[in-house]
Parts: C-alpha cells; structure tokens; sequence
C-alpha cells in the first residue's frame, strides 16, 4: 500500500559507505521518474546518476548534505530544461506522433504550446520546468521506498558548481534538486523520529 | 506496485458527471498529499477541496478543462504560499517541537532557515513554495489510482481568478496546479491511449 511506502521513507541523514545499490533497484527508481507525468507531456528535464565518487563529491553539497551524499551508493541530479524552445516541443510532438500516430488535434496542440512558451521569458518557462522535476522526484522517494532503498532530497547544494561539474549550461540544463539513494548508515539523528505533518484540518479547506 | 499505478493512471479529458467520489477515496488522497515531504518540513501550501458546482464552474478554467472539471467530482486546488515568513517557519518549528521535543539542531535549523528564506524575493519563496506543492500532487495522482479514481493535473486555468473565487490573496496563498478527480465518462479520446515516455537513454545519464 502507498501509505506504507510514504510512512517508511524519512530523508535519511546518514549512509552506510559499505552498501551499494543494486542495479535493478536503481532502474526500478529510475522506471518511476520516467513514468511520473509532466506538464503536456513535455518531461522538461534529465537526470544525471553519479556514482562516480570524485564528482559524487564535488557537487557542492552544504553542510550535512556533504557526507551524506558522499557516503551513499548513487546521487540523482535532477536537472530541467533551461527554456522552451521550438526543437524541444517539436520533439516532444514527433514522441508523441511515434506512439500514437499523427493527430490534428496533437498538431493545433503542439503549435498552441509554442506560441505561449517559446516567446514567454526564460526564467518562467526554467521554474515551470523545475516544477515538473519535482513530481518525478516524488514518485522517485516512493519508489525507492518500495525497494526498501533509504533516499534523501536535498536542496542544499550549489547550483552553479553541480551545473559546472556536470557540463549541464552547455546542454541547456539547471541542477535543481538531488535525490541520493542507499543504505541508512550509523548515527542517523532522523532514523525512527516521529514524522511532523500538518493536521488535515489546517491543510485542507472544504469547499463545498 | 507502484508501477502498476503509474501505467493505470492517465490524464483523464472527460469525467461522468453522475458519479461522486465516496469519501473514504477522498480521505486517502488527502492523506497522501499530508504526508508528502516537502523542503525544511514547511508543507508550503494548502489545498481547496471544491465540490460546490458554482465555485467549481468558475474556476477560470481554460479550453477542455472546463467541462472536464464542472463533470469531476471534485477539483483540488494547491495553493502555495505566496512567501516565506517568520511567522509561518515558527509555526513549523512549533510543530516540530511539538512531535520530536525541543532541540538545538532544530533551533539552530529554523533560525538559519529564518535568516536565508524571510528576506529573500518573495517571488523566488513563492517560487520554492510551489515546487513543494507539485511533489505533494504527484503522490495525490498516485493514490488517486490506488483507489481507482481518475485524475487529471491541470495547469490550464486562470490562476488570478481561481485566487478571487477562494480569496486565496488575503490568506497570503496563490493556486498553482488543479486535481480533479472523479471517475471517467463517454468520449474520453485520451482513454486507453499508449502513453508516450522519453526512452530511459534520453532521460538517464550515467556518471559513473
């Protein structure tokens, strides 16, 4: 059950540098961020899977995040399209010609979306990109969850360095969040700590 | 399994307007966005769960979107918030402490978020705040197909005026994304449609 997988997870804080992620469970996580649906179709963004543990180092982690990421089996980089442009929704649009066949209803689509987000400034289409990465980043904790693989999200980086490490301005792409995955390791403060949530009734208002 | 989920669920175009979502579904989508993690804990938004066929209708909803929501069941609007504020991590710290006691790393956590997050632009809060609500969206569509009821992620609509019909402004809160839910009618030409993904080789790089 879905509950299950969102009660066991916890942004783990520390890794066991011993254990490395198997490859089906990775792909099994990687099969999730695939899957999870973005905005038109457009799944505007990559993901970069460092194991490599000199640029697993060098990704500008903050604080904590430092170790962390060090010490666990594999860092996804979660980076997203910098903008629209025409060839990356024309692409899209052939994707989508490949599977389903040609539509008219899919050609009017395709050309509406390039007439709102191609002259649209590039800093609103880079967050409406961003925005999208994160739904995968959420299906990704849950599918790790179903592995039984400890994963932990993490903002605190520096952009600029995990861009620069990464070569990702050169492929018109932000680094905008890192998912590390593995193995709970000793002297994890968060392990077994209550989770903190809102109550239902200060989230949800009832318009009926 | 998840993936289950993931390949059962799609955007559905048309809802059957005579069918109602039974309240225990509701409840476990609501549980689902309450337990979705959500950057420093702050859960940043709050969702309007709109059934009233007035306000559901005017929504601003654009092009196909309108009919598909005033048929749906109901319309979850996340709404995210427009800034960080002293108050509003205080109120989280609180929470924190009310679950896991008093702690130094979480006084010296807070106030450090306090002093990065409160003077910073409130469009780049508002900004981070929303991408918070879109991991919280992707669980929501998840459990939506755990429970076998259509969904469909719309950002096609006018956030200005869904902001008007739920005074979202004077709650200091912008909507961002739309869930509908319910279940799907006649002439849904998305239905059953094979879904068109990215390959894993275009998605995935290996830094190995």
């Amino acid at each position: 059950m879905l509950k299950d997988l969102m009660t066991w997870r916890y942004a783990t804080k520390a890794y066991d540098p011993a254990r490395t992620l198997p490859e089906d469970k990775l792909e099994a996580i990687l099969e999730a961020i695939r899957l999870a649906p973005t905005s038109s179709g457009t799944q505007p963004f990559e993901v970069f899977v460092v194991t490599n543990p000199e640029i697993k180092k060098s990704l500008g982690m903050m604080g904590m995040n430092q170790a962390a990421t060090e010490n666990a089996s594999h860092a996804l980089v979660f980076a997203s399209w910098d903008t629209y442009t025409e060839e990356r929704i024309d692409s899209v649009h052939a994707a989508s010609e490949s599977v389903r066949g040609k539509s008219e209803l899919a050609d009017r689509y395709y050309t509406g979306l390039k007439g709102l987000y191609v002259p649209r400034d590039p800093a609103i289409n880079a967050e409406h990109a961003a925005r999208q990465a994160y739904i995968a980043l959420g299906f990704a904790m849950l599918a790790a969850a179903e592995q039984k693989v400890d994963a932990t999200p993490m903002e605190g980086f520096d952009p600029a360095q995990a861009d620069k490490v990464l070569g990702l301005a050169e492929r018109g792409l932000k680094s905008q969040v890192i998912l590390t995955l593995g193995y709970r390791g000793d002297g994890d403060w968060l392990e077994g700590a209550p989770k903190v949530r809102k109550s239902a009734e200060a989230l949800f208002t009832r318009v009926a």
